[in-house]
C-alpha cells in the first residue's frame, strides 16, 4: 500500500505521518517512510539525529545506480524491496521502518526540486510491495507535488486539514488534483479540533464519509517540542489517532 | 523596498504578510502584494472574493507581453509601476494596494511552478520602485523559493517562526540560503507565543537582534476564520504587529 500525506502547510502532516509510520510498524508491517519535503522534518519527528539525516544519501542519487542496473535503457527495472540491496544504502533503519529522504538541501538559487520529484514518482511506480509492506510519503506543503505528479500512482492520499477556511480550500484543491491523477482513495483527517462546531465545519466543506476522524487540539505538542512539558496529553492524541488509523486501514486496504 | 515573507508551512506567513501589506498601505505607501504560493491564500486573507482571485490573470502571463515590449530580445525592459499599464491588467486594486498572483492552479500532473518562479524573479528585478513603493511577496511554504532563486533581489526576507524545533530548523535553513542569495536583511518574527520561555527559546536559536518582535498566540484567529467568534483578540494581534512593523520599517529602510 502506498499512501501520500498532503495538506496545507502547518496542518500537522508530519506529526500525523510519523504516527502512521510507527503504527504500521507496530502492527508488523515493513514501512518505507519517505520525507518528500525539501524542508526536511519527518526524520526529526521519527527521532533520528539531525546529523544522521544530513549524512543520509537522498533517493535522487539512486537514479544512476538504477539506470545502470536496468541496462541504461532509461526504463526502470522493478524494485523488489525484499531482495534489493540498493534501497538499503539510502535508508536509515529503525526496527522495521526504513527512512528515506527525497532530496538534500541545495544552495540558494541553484535549482528546483523537479528532478527529485520526478524520480521519486518513477521509484514509487517501480516498487513492488507485498501485502505487509507500506510506503508513507510525507509530501511538501501545498499543491505542487500534485501538479508535478509526484503522488501519481499512490493508492491513497490523506489530506490533513484544520478547521479553517484556508485549510479547507487547500483540501478541496488537493482533492480535485488527486482525482485528476486518478488516485482512488482521497481521505481526510481533521486536525487541531477543539469544538464540535469545528467538526461540523469540516463535514460541511468536505465529504463526511471520507473523513477518517478528528484529532483534538493538543497544546502540549508545542511544549514537548520545547522540552517544556511532559507528554501528558499524548494519551488523547494516541486515542484519536488510533481511531483514525483503524478507519484508514479498513477503508483503504 | 522589496520584502519576501518566508517560513515553514503554517507559521502564519500569510496572516502576517496581509497585515504588513495593509499597514504599509495605511501609511500612504503604494503596495504591490504578490501571492507567490501556488496554494493561493493571500488574496482571501486580504478580503478578495474567491471568484475574483480565480479570474485574475497570473503574473506569468505577462511574460510574452513584456518580451514583445522589449523588442523580443529576451532582456526585460525596466518596469516603472507609475506609468506602466501592463501591471494594472494583472492586478486587483484595493485602495493603494495592488494584488497579484504568481500563477494559477494547474492540472494534476501537468507541471511544476518553475516557469512562474523564474518569471517572478525577473519581474522583481525589473521593477523600479519609488521611495513610497513597497513589494510584499508571500512565498510558498518551505525552502524551494530560495533554492529556485525566486527571492533573489529582494531587500529583506522576513522569516516567520513558531517556538518549535522544526520551525526553527526551517528558519535556520532559510537564513543560510538567503545569505547565499546575498539578501542583505534577514529578519525574524516569532509567532504564536504564549510564554516568556518561548521567546527565550527563539532568541537562543536565532540571532536575537534580528528578531523584529513576538506575536502572542491568538486563539480567536481560527474562530474568526470559522465565523465562530467576534474579533475581540484582534487588539492584541494589532498591538504586537504594530511593534513588529515599526521595527521592520526602522531596521530595513
Amino acid at each position: 500500500m502506498k499512501i501520500a500525506v498532503s495538506g496545507k502547510g502547518g496542518v500537522g502532516k508530519t506529526t500525523i505521518s510519523a504516527y502512521i509510520v510507527k503504527k504500521f510498524a507496530a502492527e508488523g508491517y515493513q514501512v518505507y517512510a519517505v520525507d518528500a519535503d525539501p524542508d526536511l522534518s519527518l526524520g526529526t519527528v521519527l527521532g533520528i539525529e539531525n546529523q544522521d539525516i544530513q549524512n543520509l544519501k537522498p533517493i535522487v542519487d539512486m537514479r544512476d545506480v538504477i539506470a545502470e542496473k536496468s541496462g541504461g535503457g532509461g526504463a526502470y527495472y522493478s524494485l523488489n524491496p525484499d531482495v534489493d540491496d540498493v534501497l538499503n544504502e539510502y535508508a536509515i533503519r529503525i526496527g522495521n521502518i526504513k527512512f528515506f529522504k527525497m532530496g538534500a538541501v541545495k544552495q540558494g538559487g541553484s535549482s528546483c526540486y523537479c528532478r527529485e520529484n520526478s524520480f521519486l514518482n518513477s521509484l514509487m511506480n517501480a516498487l513492488l510491495l507485498n501485502n505487509k509492506d507500506v510506503v508513507v510519503l510525507d509530501m511538501g506543503a501545498g499543491i505542487e507535488h500534485l501538479t508535478r505528479g509526484t503522488s501519481k500512482g499512490v493508492d491513497a492520499i490523506i489530506v490533513v486539514t484544520e478547521p479553517t477556511l484556508v485549510s479547507v480550500q487547500t483540501a478541496q484543491v488537493v482533492t480535485k488534483l488527486a482525482h485528476e491523477l486518478e488516485i482512488k482513495n482521497v481521505k481526510y483527517i481533521g486536525n487541531k479540533i477543539r469544538r464540535v462546531e469545528e467538526q461540523e465545519f469540516l463535514k460541511k466543506h468536505l465529504i463526511p464519509e471520507d473523513i477518517l476522524g478528528f484529532i483534538s487540539y493538543n497544546e502540549s505538542m508545542l511544549d514537548e517540542a520545547l522540552g517544556l512539558a511532559p507528554k501528558e496529553d499524548a494519551g488523547v492524541f494516541e486515542q484519536d489517532m488510533n481511531f483514525v488509523f483503524k478507519n484508514l486501514v479498513s477503508q483503504i486496504n
